[in-house]
C-alpha cells in the first residue's frame, strides 16, 4: 500500500488558511445547514461501506464484522450530533433581564451565548479507523458546533483515511459549503502534527493516542504565543473490582465475559480491561483460573501495525521481567498474531511499582490479589486516573460499596456496575475523559452529546441590541 | 503594619492534608449543609464590616464608599452561590434510560453527575480585598460545588486577610464543619504559591492576578506529574470601539463616563478600559479633546502598594518613550498618587508593536484613531484575547455593526453595547473570561454562576444500583 506523504509546510498552512476563511459563516450557519452536513456525511459513510470496509480491514487487520459495527456507529453518531443541533443544543442561551437599582442587585441585560471556537485540528486514532478517525466522533462534534475542522489523518490507515478524506470532501462541496469546513493533513512525522497544532489559526486541538504522543503535543498546545484548549484522550488501565458477591452468583461466566473483553479487537480498546482486582479467597483464585484458561484458549486477530504490536511485547516483557509479577499466561512461540497475557501480583507490589500502572496497549491483564477493602480503595487510588472503572458486585447499599464507588469516582470518568467497559454508547449522559492520564481534560468528554461543549465558547452580551439578540433566536 | 510571613512547607502540607480529610465528606454533603455555611459567611461579614472596612482601607487605599460597596457585593455573592445550591446547580443529573438491542442504538442505563473536583487552591488578588480575596467568587464557588479551599492570601492585604480567614474558620466551625472545609496560607515568596500548586492534594487551582504570575503558576500545575486544570484571570487591555453613531449623538456625556471608567478604583480593575478606538475625524477629535481635559482633572486615589505603582509608570514611561505615541496627558510632578495618562497611536503602528498589546495596571488609556472598519477590526484582531470588549453606537442593524459585532466575540469573554466594562454583575448569564491572555480557560467563567462549573467533574454511572441513585436525588 502507499504510505501517507508527509504534508508540507505550506500544505498544513494552507488547509488551516481554507478552514478560518470557512470559519466565520460556517460558524453562524443555522441548524439544518450543520445538520445536513452530517446526516450527507453519515449517508454517503453507509453508501460506500462495500469499498470502505475491505479498505479498512486490509490497513486494519480489525475483520469485516467488527468494521461494518463501527461503521454503523460512526454513521449513527453523525446522526445523534445532527439530532442534537436540530434541537438546538449548539445554541442554548441564558439571558438575564436587566433589574434596576444599585449593584450588586441592579444589573445590565446579560445573554449568555456560545460561540463556535474556529478552525479544530483533530488527530485520529489508529485503533478505529472509523468511529476515532476522519468521521469521527470528534470531527461529528466539531461539525455540530459549527467549527471547520482540519484532520491530521494517522498514518496507520493511510488508502482508508484518504478516502474517507475525499468522501467528506464531497460531501461538503455537495452541501454547497465551503472546502475549508473540512481540510486533512497526512504523514507519520512529528513535525506535521506539531506544526498543525503551531499553527495561529487553529484554535482547540482533539487528540485520541498514545499517553507519550498526547503529553507532548498538549504541550505543545500549551507552548504556542496563544495557548489554546487540548483536549487529549490517552492512556488507560480501567480496573475491574470483582467483588465476592459477584464471584460467588456469577465467576464462570464473568470469566468468560472478561476474556472477551480483554481480547477483543485484540486488546486495542482504550477501555481494554487492564488491572483485575480479586480476593485472595478460594472464589477469587476459582475466577482467576477460570479467566486463564479461557484467555490461553482465545486466539485474538493480529494487531493494527507492526508499532503497536513491538510496544505490546516490549509492555507484556517488562512485566514478566518485574521481580513481584507472575505470569499466569504466556504463549510459548509469539507468531503473527499476539496471544493474550495474564500476570497476577499482590497490592502491595501494585501499590508500589509505578510501573505497572501504565497501559499495556494489547490483549494482556494484570490479576492484583487483595485481602481487604482498604487494599481495595488503596489499589484503585494508585492508579490516580482512568477512564472507566468496573465494580462487579456492589449491588447492596452497604458501607464497603460507599467506599468502592467513592474510590471508582475519585479516579474514573465512567463507574460500571455491570458488564464490561469495552463499548462506549453514544448518549448525552456518557463521560469518555477521567483524570489523568486518561485525559488531558477530565471536565470534558470526547464521546458523547456533551463533546459538544469542547468547542462552544460562552460569551455574555450586554446591553445588546434587538437585531443581535434577535439572530441568537431570541424575542 | 504587620507583614504576612511565609508559610512553611509544613504549613502548607498541613492546610492541604486538612482540606484532602474533609473533601469526601464535604463533596458529599447537602444542599441545605453547603447552603447555610454560604449564608453564614455572608451573614458575618456584614456583621463584622465595621472592623473589617478600616483594615481594608488602611492596606488598600480604596477608601470606605468603594470598600462598603464591594464587601455588598460579596456577601451578595456569596449569597447568591448559596441559592444556587439550594436550587440544585451542583447536582445535575443527565439520565439516559437503557434501549434493548444491539449497540450503536442500544444501550446500558447511563447517569450522569457531577462530582466536586476536591481540594482547590485559591489565588486572592490585591486589586479587590473583598470580592476577589478570601471570601471572593472563588472561594464561594468552590464551597458551593463542595469542594475544601485553601487560600493563598495576598500580601497587600495582610491584616485583612488574616481577620477574614479567621472570621471564616469561625463560621465553619459554628456550622459543625471539619475545619479543613476553609483553610488559609500566606507569604510573599513564590514558594509559597508554587508549594501549594505543586501538592498532590490539590485538585484546582483559582488564580487572579498578573499575567506574569498566572502564566508561571499555570505551567506549574501543568508540570505536575498529576496535571491539574488551572483557572486563570490575567491581564487584559479591554477595547473599547467608540464609533461616530454615539459620539455624535452622546459625544461629552461618553467622555466623562469613560474618565470615570479609566480612573475608577486608580484604573486598578482588571476590566479597566485600556484601549479606546476612534474614527479619526472631528467628532472622534472632539470626543478624545473631552476625554483628555476629564482625565487631566481627575484626581485617583494613591494605588493599592508601590509595587503597583512602580509597575504603572513603567508600563506609562514604556508608552510615553515608544516613537508611535504621543502622550495627550501627563502630570506634571506626580506625587503619592498617580495621575491619569492619556496616549495616542494610529493603527499602524498598534497593530505592529506587540508592547502597545499589553496591559499597563493604572489609570491610563491609549487611543487608537482609524480611518476606516478594516482598521478598526483589525485593531481588535490585534488585541487576540479580553475578558471584554465595549461598542458604542453599533445599535444599527447594519452590515458593518455585524463585522464589528464579530471581531469583537472572536477575542472577548464579554461584548458590551452601552455603559462601561467596569462593573461585573453576579448573574447566571455573566462571562468573565476570554481567550489568552484574558483568561488561561476561556470556556470557564471566574464570575457568575457558571464558575460553578469549574470545581465540578462530570461523571457517568452506567447501571447503577438503585441506592447510588437514589443518593444522587433520582427515584
Amino acid at each position: 500500500m502507499t504510505p501517507l506523504t508527509d504534508s508540507t509546510p505550506e500544505q498544513i498552512d494552507s488547509a488551516v488558511r481554507a478552514a478560518q476563511a470557512a470559519a466565520a459563516d460556517f460558524g453562524r450557519s443555522a441548524a439544518a445547514t450543520r445538520s445536513a452536513l452530517l446526516r450527507a456525511l453519515a449517508d454517503a459513510l453507509e453508501a460506500e461501506r462495500a469499498s470502505l470496509v475491505p479498505l479498512a480491514d486490509a490497513e486494519s487487520h480489525l475483520g469485516p464484522v467488527r468494521l461494518h459495527g463501527e461503521l454503523d456507529r460512526t454513521a449513527f453518531q453523525l446522526r445523534g450530533f445532527a439530532d442534537q443541533v436540530d434541537a438546538g443544543a449548539p445554541f442554548t442561551i441564558v439571558d438575564d433581564a436587566a433589574v434596576p437599582g444599585a449593584p450588586p442587585a441592579g444589573r445590565p441585560r446579560l445573554t449568555r451565548v456560545r460561540i463556535p471556537v474556529g478552525p479544530v485540528a483533530m488527530f485520529a486514532a489508529s485503533n478505529f479507523p472509523f468511529a476515532f478517525s476522519v468521521l469521527g466522533g470528534d470531527t461529528a462534534s466539531a461539525l455540530a458546533a459549527g467549527c471547520p475542522v482540519v484532520v491530521k489523518c494517522h498514518p496507520g490507515h493511510p488508502q482508508l483515511s484518504r478516502a474517507t478524506v475525499a468522501l467528506a470532501q464531497r460531501v461538503v462541496a455537495q452541501q454547497g459549503l465551503p472546502a475549508g469546513v473540512f481540510g486533512a493533513v497526512e504523514g507519520a512525522a512529528v513535525a506535521v502534527g506539531v506544526g498543525l497544532v503551531q499553527h495561529p489559526g487553529i484554535a482547540a486541538v482533539a487528540f485520541t493516542g498514545s499517553l507519550r504522543g498526547g503529553a507532548a503535543l498538549a504541550r505543545v498546545a500549551q507552548d504556542r504565543p496563544q495557548p489554546i484548549p487540548f483536549y487529549g484522550e490517552l492512556g488507560s488501565i480501567n480496573p475491574i473490582v470483582a467483588l465476592p458477591a459477584a464471584l460467588q452468583a456469577n465467576g464462570p461466566a464473568l470469566a468468560a465475559t472478561l476474556a472477551g473483553s480483554i481480547t477483543l479487537g485484540c486488546g486495542q480498546f482504550c477501555t481494554s480491561p487492564g488491572v483485575i482486582v480479586v480476593r485472595d479467597d478460594a472464589a477469587g483464585q476459582a475466577f482467576v483460573r477460570q479467566l486463564a484458561e479461557a484467555l490461553a484458549a482465545a486466539t485474538p486477530h493480529p494487531m493494527l501495525h507492526d508499532g503497536i504490536r513491538a510496544g505490546f511485547e516490549a509492555g507484556a516483557a517488562r512485566l514478566t521481567a518485574h521481580p513481584g509479577v507472575t505470569t499466569l499466561v504466556a504463549p510459548d512461540s509469539p507468531d503473527g498474531a499476539p496471544r493474550a497475557r495474564l500476570f497476577t501480583t499482590d497490592a502491595a507490589t501494585f501499590i508500589a511499582s509505578h510501573a505497572l500502572h501504565d497501559e499495556v496497549f494489547g490483549p494482556s491483564a494484570l490479576v492484583v490479589t487483595v485481602r481487604t477493602l482498604t487494599e481495595t480503595v488503596a489499589v484503585l487510588d494508585a492508579v490516580q486516573g482512568s477512564l472507566t472503572v468496573t465494580l462487579w458486585g456492589a449491588e447492596a447499599d452497604a458501607p464497603e460499596n460507599h467506599a468502592l464507588v467513592r474510590a471508582a469516582e475519585r479516579i474514573a470518568g465512567r463507574v460500571l456496575f455491570a458488564g464490561v467497559p469495552t463499548g462506549v454508547a453514544v448518549t448525552a449522559a456518557q463521560q469518555h475523559g477521567g483524570p489523568w492520564p486518561s485525559s488531558t481534560a477530565p471536565f470534558t468528554t470526547s464521546v458523547g452529546y456533551a463533546a459538544l461543549d469542547r468547542f462552544l465558547r460562552p460569551l455574555a452580551l450586554q446591553d445588546a441590541p434587538e437585531w443581535l439578540v434577535a439572530a441568537r433566536g431570541l424575542a
